[in-house]
């Protein structure tokens, strides 16, 4: 059995450890929602206070030039390009995640029916016409998909994780899957589905919400074709902080997106009427960026150069799997038969999250009431419904950055508790809405 | 002549006057280019920071639901409603301006194209497939009208903008037009235009980038179809915040837009894979907003709210449309024949800004580096070049929120001594580019 005072030693030779020094967490509490909205960096206040008083109050619309605003969405994608495997130069931070896949999805949309109309010399051929994606995909991509497929005339077509390669045949022009799925904690194996896509024919787009600053990402040695990713989940960056973008070198120019804005433009300052689409991943930027956002991520980012020093993503990595390795151990050592794992336990099959299902020894419909009362004890991961064809969860997430091992020896003793005191039949954890 | 005495005495019977003390602006400053970036409300520090370390760092998660961050587009849409003539519940402040006419000109085309299937009884009828807008309109709405047009099968339209009505015929689906022109500050009839828009079977969309919080906007009066507009101009909200759109509410539940992200649906947390869009404007939103940025905005607003209580919008109008005449009137006495009024001079035909072009007495390309001397002087206004269409011009805004007659009089003071002592041509106001 593993003891507390073990969890401690591993912490005292955990060369990532210092790291927690540059977060803000509330005292005493154990954050395991890193994987909905990242902690807060501590250098953020102050630049936050800085772009606010000094770049907005004093300096006002000289900042444009002067603080770099107007180049602040390549600067950010250039921080954000390593952690995903990316070069320099071709990853934009811009906009929400939903909105940069109707760019990408329109663009690879714009890619497989160009690439028909050339190859029939003029004549277009309806062939491939079909999306693929998961069922249990974040419901925001299968919405933008949706959309665009109603605008374009091509289908959607749903699958479970495991249909992927059996759903790649000649109908099929665009593959839109999340690396590590919202919900499960499942990841997928990207340089395989895309290799594999490819063989087939067709294009390979990945949301990296759940991946991007939690798992290594390499989206060029993948050879995926487009990706797109959030601000706020591992990378830190705030609510509602911008997303970002990243197209393959070898389409940028080659394709065009619709959300054609001045930003996107090749000479935005010339205020000409007719748009020019910049050669590069600047077209993936539409309208002007709310900069103190944008700021927040850009000096959350900050905390991966200081990570970088001590192993940078595959030791993040490194740790991110021995704090959920334990988290399962314990679940399964201290609450015996309670809980079903939902998250693969294999280490590449999964991302930095780690979910539970209610056994059936425990009342039906407690999950909601347990992460209640894990967070009235400063235990915070959330819950998400079941429906018909999956069950409620309870989803707990570890980030690296600023998780030790007691801090998951505490949450597995707090759970223990909860239910063994059966804290969850309380009346006030009422079940009300929760948010990604 | 008007004395700087006499400038002196309007700012003491100015009953606007208490309204700076709501804004940090920077010592010593004349601060003419609210138009392009509003000044720095003195309350937004304070909120951000709050924003920051407390809803973010302490409350983390649990912010969505404790600070109503969810509801905050709409929130923030309340507020800018009454600036804009619009009921609460018809305005959601969210995205970019680009992305948000977007969304509407997509809306507007489907209902367009709606209206003519179900006229034809099933049969798609082909007839009005033209967007009307004006030559000299924002770029990035032309872009995306532009975009638009090559996704659904439309042309677009460029005119003058006294060619409108003779620019309706039933070839034409919808006008698209800026309410108050970025460049010449020149204003649209609003009201007289949808009429005659309405009148000849065409949907009016206004961009009220250059209107709200400058000028008394009434959408519903006027019986406009769609709008959409910036925060971070006159609304103060800060750099790049995020832009607002409404529709009618004839229109919100009857078409549908494109950028379908799941805080446009009816139930976002039920996390079903269908897009079933929500009833009201929210079906406007797309994904996760920037908090931060949106949290400025919302702040600054409070600053409408105390001007509510001095008299509101036409109070303002009547103090901008006082500094903008008394502004024309000096340069026309200290600097006589020096520059051509672009701006119309007539009060219903223009907004809050003020745009002179030099005379042809003063040397060729002159513009660029006037701009620079007054703004070496803290005299703060902006340039834009021109093209073979249209003259270089300064470009003056003029927020009543925080200037005085006297900041009126110490501009056009600054610009004799530039024009009298030839600073312009000193090498060090060298051309560069100039941002919006």
């Amino acid at each position: 059995m593993i003891s507390l005072q073990d969890c401690k030693s591993r912490d005292a030779a955990d060369t990532l450890a210092p790291l927690r020094q540059l977060f803000n967490l509330p005292q005493g509490m154990i954050y395991l929602d890193g994987n909905s909205l990242g902690a807060l960096p501590s250098a953020v206040p102050h630049r936050v206070a800085q772009v606010v008083a000094d770049q907005w109050g004093r300096d006002l619309i000289g900042s444009w030039n002067t603080a770099g605003w107007f180049d602040l969405p390549r600067r950010v994608g250039d921080r954000i390009a390593p952690l995903i495997g990316a070069g320099a130069g071709e990853v934009v931070a811009t906009d929400t995640t939903s909105v940069n896949l109707y760019k990408v999805l329109s663009a690879a949309i714009n890619l497989v029916e160009q690439a028909e109309a050339e190859h029939a010399e003029g004549q277009v051929r309806a062939t491939r016409r079909t999306i693929v994606s998961e069922r249990s995909n974040f419901p925001t991509d299968l919405y933008i998909a949706e959309a665009l497929c109603r605008e374009r005339g091509w289908n959607l077509r749903l699958i479970e994780p495991h249909e992927v390669h059996t759903n790649l045949g000649p109908e099929v022009g665009v593959l839109m899957l999340t690396h590590v799925n919202y919900r499960s904690g499942a990841m997928h194996d990207m340089p395989g589905i895309t290799a594999a896509a490819h063989a087939a024919g067709v294009l390979a787009i990945w949301d990296l919400c759940h991946s991007a600053g939690a798992v290594p990402v390499e989206l060029t040695k993948s050879d995926a074709d487009f990706a797109v990713g959030c601000g706020y989940k591992y990378l830190n960056g705030g609510p509602g902080a911008p997303a970002f973008a990243w197209v393959h070198p070898r389409h940028v120019a080659r394709c065009w997106q619709p959300l054609a804005g001045w930003w996107g433009h090749a000479r935005p300052f010339a205020f000409t009427p007719g748009y020019e689409p910049a050669m590069d991943i600047t077209r993936y930027q539409c309208g002007t960026q709310p900069i103190i956002s944008l700021s927040a991520l850009d000096c959350a980012l900050d905390v991966f150069t200081e990570a970088d020093k001590l192993g940078g993503m595959p030791a993040l990595r490194t740790k991110s799997l021995a704090l959920t390795d334990l988290f399962i151990e314990l679940v399964e050592t201290y609450c015996p038969g309670q809980f079903e794992l939902v998250t693969p336990r294999e280490h590449a099959l999964r991302g930095s999250q780690v979910c539970l299902t209610p056994a059936s020894s425990l009342p039906a419909g407690c999950a909601y009431a347990i992460v209640q009362a894990l967070i009235a004890r400063g235990i915070v991961g959330d819950y998400r419904a079941g429906d018909a064809q999956q069950s409620d969860i309870l989803r707990f997430g570890f980030t690296p950055l600023y998780l030790s091992y007691e801090n998951v020896a505490m949450a597995v003793q707090g759970l223990q508790e909860v239910l063994n005191d059966r804290e969850y039949a309380q009346p006030r954890f009422n079940r009300k809405h929760a948010v990604t």
